[in-house]
Parts: structure tokens; sequence; C-alpha cells
């Protein structure tokens, strides 16, 4: 076998608490969000020019190339197809990290299981600094709520039980830099992000999971002026909207965005989780 | 909303331990599988006759009787669509458990997470005496390998990287009562399930959970004559089968039952796995 494929969902972060450490399997983040039909899908290849390339161009993903060194991999090339916007906050790094671990094992020595590759992911998305829970989210699929922070080894994870083929929407209005946010005083973004965890934990619904997101934006000053804007003309439309953490991303459930008159990007729920594709794929 | 759907795959365990425990949450087995695109399906609606339903006729199903009392639902009609073979190995009354609790959830006051539901569903299984592990183990979907026995509270889940699509092909040759070898003495079969976890764990692959499976049913003393034939077969057209626990089911990963001139039942690895279905499924 020359070539493997897999595809990871994108992630939405309604709403989070970051909890850096030392050791990339230990730090991560507890909070909850929505996983999407639409992802990156990746193929790896021992043939052609090694390589990163993403939708066509060469590209540097550095959580990409942590995990071909992690894994050991010989020198491959691969091609991300984002089905998603990198850098609004839809994990597209995590998915891309996710799926070429998938993808590699298959032509790295040795064999490892689901578990150790998502750590795998986890940790060279942690030391890249563009992510702290998008992987393991990713890996569960559906509405995941992050329970304890980590990878594999350490971390928990818990899922909405919402319903298959939920509508998600969202409009987006630009970038915010995850580096940016995480490396400032996250204080504050974690206490936020702990009462809406509590609050998810109560009544775990996707309306809680909306509500207690945009709270969080609020309280953690996140939002933009133009985010604060989309999200009251949907609560004005009777819906309910929140802000994709990390991108100036404002997304809803089922047609609360359309209700209000925007014309929005769409996806559903995330079933399957994050996989490894068949090898006619 | 008077109607709600989920499925669950069926999964072919290939080897295990078992662990009782006086606590059904944490009582359960090690060891591993496959999950398979072929389930149970299962609606649940608050009209009609309440009781279960089984491919159309009235049916007992300890297991899903159970789910209900404990989540303190409504009065209830459940209705069981089985897209394998009941008590032949398939954990057809696991996914019927599942299926039952996701949906069931949705018509249920107040709402649970995912793996408290999957955790009703496993210490309902385990109280109804017909099975140990199948319910954690659709839950995960793929090559679930169950590393940690018990409910979600206790238990741990990875699974095999296998490819997507992998075709699984069996011959199902007749009954084999869970509750019977459960209810017998289990030290001689875990002992062997444990050997074969073991080696799994070394060399996490499709062929190494084939082969251990085998090694596993032999020397726990459960093929019988039908299934040894029957594999001995495979292996002389050069391929490799083994037996589900508990049925007198042979089974194999690809065309390894149609090589050696079976006329096999086929499915591929379940994924996703177990969820809620769209409320207009």
């Amino acid at each position: 076998m020359s070539t493997a494929h897999a595809f990871a969902p994108g992630h939405l972060t309604g709403f989070f608490g970051a909890y850096p450490d030392a050791d990339p399997r230990v730090a991560g983040s507890r909070g909850a969000g929505l996983t999407l039909s639409r992802g990156v899908a990746t193929t790896v290849s021992t043939e052609g020019d090694p390589g990163v390339w993403l939708d066509g161009e060469r590209a540097s993903v550095a959580a990409v190339e942590r995990v071909l060194a992690a894994l050991d991999a010989p020198p491959l090339r691969v091609e991300l197809d984002a089905g998603l916007p990198v850098g609004r906050g839809f994990g597209a790094s995590g998915a891309a990290a996710l799926g070429t671990a998938l993808a590699a094992d298959a032509l790295s020595p040795g064999a490892r299981t689901v578990a150790e590759l998502v750590g795998v992911a986890h940790a060279a998305e942690v030391e890249a600094g563009t992510g702290l829970g998008d992987v393991v989210a990713q890996a569960r699929g559906g509405a995941p709520v992050r329970l304890e922070a980590g990878g594999p080894e350490r971390g928990r994870v818990d899922a909405l039980n919402a319903p298959g083929s939920t509508r998600v929407e969202w409009v987006a209005f630009g970038d915010l830099s995850t580096e940016t946010v995480l490396d400032g005083d996250t204080d504050r973004l974690t206490a936020a992000g702990e009462r809406a965890l509590a609050a998810l934990c109560e009544t775990p619904t996707l309306g809680t999971l909306v509500a207690e997101s945009w709270r969080f934006a609020r309280a953690a000053g996140l939002a933009a002026d133009r985010v604060r804007e989309a999200v009251a003309r949907v609560e004005r439309a009777g819906g309910r909207a929140s802000m994709a953490m990390l991108g100036r991303t404002v997304f809803g459930v089922g047609r609360a965005l359309s209700s209000a008159g925007f014309d929005p990007e769409t996806a559903t729920l995330g079933a399957p989780a994050a996989r490894r594709g068949p090898d006619d794929f």
C-alpha cells in the first residue's frame, strides 16, 4: 500500500477553559462545541514529492509536520483538502493533524490504536500552539463535551445526545488568532468557561450549548462588534447564536441564522467522528 | 415531539474476559471485536400501543424494559428493526438497549449525555444477563478494544485504526446461549481472553484480532465441530476466521469466507457508532 486516506470533521468550539501544562499530553482544554460533516480530508502517499499541500498549494502546517516526525513516518506527500475555512474557529489545524495521524499510521512502521494516534495529534497541536481541545473533540464526533482536559490518556470527552443530521449554520467575518488569545491572560476566560460547562452539564442540550457559549464570549471579552451585531440580529428574529472560538464566526443550530436573513454556510452535526478512509477512498 | 429514532451497530465479539461485579456499572468485560454497518434500528413513540415490538412482533427484551424503567420514561411504544440475527453473537440485545436509551431520552423528562445513556444501557444489559461488553463497544464503533471493563464511568475503550469500509463476512450455524456460558466457570475463558488482549495491544491490527480470537475460542473450549470445520476450510484457502462470541457464527475480514467457497452474509465495519437518528429519520 502506498496511499492512505482519512477524514476529520471541523469543530466549532462554543466555550472553553485553557489548562496549559509542560507535558503536551496533559495540556488541553475543557469545554464544548459542535463537530461538522464538513472538515479536512487527508491523503498521504509514499509517491510524489514529499511535503504538505493545502488545497493544492504547498503549505507549512506545524501540527502536521510534528505528527509525521512523531510517527517516524517515511518521507510522505500529505494532501489536505479543507472543506472549511482555515483560521476561523473550525479547528482546521487539529483536523489536519488528526487526519494525518490516522492516514500516515497505515504507511509507517508498527501499528497504533486510534487513541494512540489521537494522542500524537493532540500533542502535536498543543506544541504547535494552534489548539488545545479540537483534536479530542474531532475524534469523538457529534456535539462533544470535554469534561477533563488533555489527550486521550488524561482527558475525558462526553457528548450531547443531539439528533442526527442537526443543521448547523454560520457566517464568517474574519480571522482571530488562536495563538494570540492563548498567549494572553486566560484566567478570566477559563473562569467563564467553567461556569458554562457547569450549566451545560446541568442541562445537556444544544440550546444550552449555544446560550452558554454566547454568555462565555461576552464574559471573556472576545466578541467583536460585528459579531455582537449579528448575534443580536438572530436574537431579534427569535433565535440563538454565538461565536466560534477562536474566529470571527457566528454560528447557530437549525435555521437560526437563515431565519434572521443571513445567507449562511451550512453543515450537519458530524457523524461519524474522525476516521481512516477505505483504501480505495 | 412524539417519536424519536436511533441506530446501534451489531457487534461481533472476537474474544473476551468476564469481570462480574455486584454493581452493574462496574461489571463488564475486556476484549475486542468488530462493530458492523448492520445493527438494530429503534423507533420509540408516545403514540400507539405501548410495549416492545421486534421485527413487527410483540416481544419481551429484558434489557430494553430495564432501560425504559431507568429513564423514568412515559409509556412508550418501542419498535426494534433487527438487521442482524438475534442470539447468534451479534450483540442484538445490547444494540436494542442502547438504541432505546438514545431514542427514549428524547421523549423522557430531563436530558442526558451520551455517556449517561450508554451507562444506563450497559447496566440494563448486565442486569438482564444478556451481555457484558457489547454496549460500550457499540457506543465506540469501528473495531473496539475494551481495555478496562465496565460502563463509561469505569471502562476504557480504544479501537484499531482499521480502514473504513472494511468488509466483514460471516456464516451462522446456530445459537449459543450467552447466559449459559456466562453462568458457567469463566476462569479459563478469562485467562485466555487476557492473553489475547495482551497480544492485540502488542500488534493492534485486524489480522491479530482474528488470529487471537481463534486462539481464544479453542483455548476456552467454546468452538463446536461445525465451527472448527468452517475455520479450517478458510485456513486451507489461505485466510483466517474465528467464531463470534457467543454464537455458532464464523466470521472473517475481507473476503476470507467467500474465498473459501462459503456464501456469507456481509457488512462493513461500523462507522458511525450508535447514534440518535434525525427527527425526520
